[in-house]
């Protein structure tokens, strides 16, 4: 039987956007001391130099912000600002779970005839809350939390799920992370792109490749997987 | 085959007493404000109010010094030393990994004739990382980070690795996530104790229980898994 493995951010529920919200907060409280692409870019590098200690997630993101409010200020914030911070993190983790278009159709269409398996990075509670909020976790064979997703990362959760290479199929918004490593080990992907990319999952080129996928939206999977195999 | 579950932290390597160094770090930083018992005191009511949100790991550890620290001084702790605090993290999270005693001698001696499991609590990646920099990857047939160590948690473990509860025996230094939860299904529990335990693991009573063993140290394990079952 073939696996169908979803991302989770941003490709079943809505998030990007709500780190894009609370950037704007960061921006907004430190507009005094940078224009706002400047913030920006120092924030993103403070974010990157921390990332293979903190991983990703939004405990991570927190202390990045705290971490680059101190360095641009240069020790001038106010403690008040730095405890906004702190709340702002808090609120991130307590966002609703808003899932994209019709997630839960194309679930329920698939759940049965495949199986299906949540493949997302990310903090370990964080992820886990989100799966709960979504009322998604019934359709799932197997839920997969990855520090990274990298080939070697993929090959392991392809070793552990049992199958070839060949019958695991790959289904995100990101091309760095959910397209270009699953082609690399034989797979198939689809990409379904969200209207908000972070930087760093940016990738700047044309993909073409016989296992890969380009569509607009969710429901368009479905003409894919009519029969069962 | 019977599987043996092995926790990660305090249990095959050290981990709480680099918590307790950098707690001591914070008292010191803070001393001006509080005697050490009403800091500790402090800490520990923070790191609990943000547990559900936060959940395990230096991150989170991290996030409830810095908010702990602002509350203790009543906004009035130098920006340097909320510096201080992050730097405090990122070299918790930098620590070497120590094995303790003969953790690799009684794992060789189990590896082959039990189906070894890891099943820690904590962040993500930085168990990964650890667990990386331990070596003993090797060992392990499978490893679950989970985000609590709850009844719920171990009943979905033990599904997923598709073996009865009794054929489920879980070895680590903590009575209330390792030995516990799994003696209420039905499983086998090992406890041995680490010389640190944090207050939020503390159990205040005695165990009596068929299924449960109190060892002195890992090696005193291998007489009770002698002949291949």
């Amino acid at each position: 039987m073939k696996i169908i493995a979803f991302d989770a951010d941003d490709t079943l529920w809505h998030n990007e956007s709500y780190f894009r919200e609370t950037e704007k907060k960061f921006y907004a409280l430190l507009e005094s001391y940078l224009p706002e692409h400047a913030l920006a870019k120092e924030l993103f590098r403070v974010e990157m130099q921390n990332l293979e200690l903190y991983g990703y997630g939004i405990k991570a993101f927190t202390l990045s912000m705290i971490e680059s409010a101190m360095e641009i200020s240069e020790g001038t914030i106010e403690l008040a600002d730095i405890q906004k911070l702190i709340q702002y993190g808090k609120e991130l983790l307590q966002m609703p779970v808003e899932l994209i278009d019709d997630v839960e159709q194309v679930l329920q269409a698939l759940h049965g005839r495949y199986k299906l398996v949540l493949a997302t990075k990310g903090d370990l509670l964080d992820q886990h809350r989100k799966l709960t909020k979504s009322g998604l976790g019934k359709y799932f064979h197997h839920i997969e939390i990855m520090s990274e997703k990298k080939t070697l990362d993929y090959e392991r959760l392809i070793r552990r799920l049992d199958i070839s290479p060949n019958d695991f199929i790959m289904i995100g918004n990101s091309l760095k992370s959910d397209v270009l490593p699953v082609l690399a080990l034989g797979g198939t992907a689809f990409h379904i792109p969200y209207h908000v990319t972070w930087a760093h999952e940016h990738v700047d080129r044309e993909i073409i490749h016989e296992n890969f996928h380009s569509l607009t939206r969710l429901t368009d999977l479905l003409p894919f997987f009519k029969k069962k195999e």
